[in-house]
């Protein structure tokens, strides 16, 4: 089982594959569901289940789908090592905005359930199908172009879009692991203009807006 | 005064117009600083003073500047009530990254000396000038072409860029105030390419990003 909370984001669930097992509200009348149970609760209680630190009006129970791989997709995305879930869940809520429907994701990446995520995709998670696999593996037999970033890639304002592409994206410190930037096809770049010597990047949800910015473009 | 957390972003600072009073560190050795007081404490005490969940090593304590307005520059960014001090920090990373070197801020927009703000900027608050003003005021009196995001404005992907422009980005939850989208010249717009109905979009500095690539892939 795991979590979902606030109206908002619960409103969406019946028009996903997750199902709700109960739900926990201050303020059921505000909740229309047929077949679900609703109870009511006090804001204490609430306060004591809830993962947020300004819980909202209701939290849903709902069941773990079953992991079930479609097909590569012509844009997919690929996380090496994502640990932070704000940033998964700001790249599930960046793929549904582009309509990427396919997340693949190392064994190591950050758990798409964890309460964190779910609330940082904002409901985008009901329309992202993530799959958790050996990366190696997959990117060795995937038929799309592999994409990473590189510091001496090619200029993302350049870049030729293949026609069907997987675009990885690194651990937030460490980057890409060593295997897997040897199963890259491609290398592209965000030319910086600042003048700034800092060594400091981007954050990669940033990044991965940015590049998907200029992919959609063309 | 205000606090900068971590050698990394504090030995950014002798680069810029910060002035730092002293350093509180657990490993002043790894500090080179001529004629700054570096106190060495202990793990327990830079617990104390930190605001950081997990306390870096040092803390400088640092002298606030004196606001000074440079003259507009040919791209602006403009922050209409912008609250989330990880979105300000975010949003001041990326305007380093593009160059842009000058943020104008209403009045109401969280503070730039925010703990939260300055460490999720890593360093980049070092190279950008912010401004907190009545922007009403402001966005009357500007040369710059004014530009605002609103789901009926020109697609970035055709939109042209004028020669000096302020991009507005309005609060997280209210967007612009009335009397800032009144003082726009221009509306432009990111195209949704996901199939989803939600009315979710995207996140303030997330938008700002991909807008900005656009407007400097041109």
């Amino acid at each position: 089982m795991f979590l979902v909370e606030g109206n908002k984001i619960i409103s969406e669930l019946p028009n996903s594959n997750f199902k709700i097992k109960e739900i926990f509200s201050t303020n059921p009348q505000n909740l229309n569901f047929r077949d679900t149970i609703v109870h009511q609760i006090a804001e204490n209680e609430l306060k004591k289940i809830s993962f947020l630190q300004n819980p909202k009006d209701s939290v849903a129970v709902c069941e773990l789908n079953q992991e079930l791989k479609l097909g590569d997709q012509s844009i997919q995305l690929v996380l090496d090592g994502i640990q932070d879930p704000g940033n998964l869940g700001t790249i599930i809520r960046l793929a549904d905005w582009f309509g990427i429907e396919q997340i693949i994701c190392s064994d190591d990446t950050v758990d798409f359930y964890n309460p964190k995520v779910i609330q940082a995709s904002m409901g985008s998670f009901t329309r992202v199908n993530l799959i958790y696999c050996n990366l190696v593996e997959y990117l060795s037999a995937t038929q799309n172009t592999n994409i990473g970033t590189d510091m001496d890639g090619e200029n993302i304002y350049s870049f030729q879009k293949p026609e069907k592409l997987n675009l990885i994206l690194g651990n937030e410190g460490k980057g890409m692991r060593e295997e897997t930037e040897k199963l890259l096809h491609k290398k592209i770049s965000i030319p910086r203009f600042g003048k700034s010597q800092s060594t400091e990047s981007l954050n990669v949800s940033m990044a991965a807006g940015i590049i998907l910015g200029q992919l959609f473009s063309k």
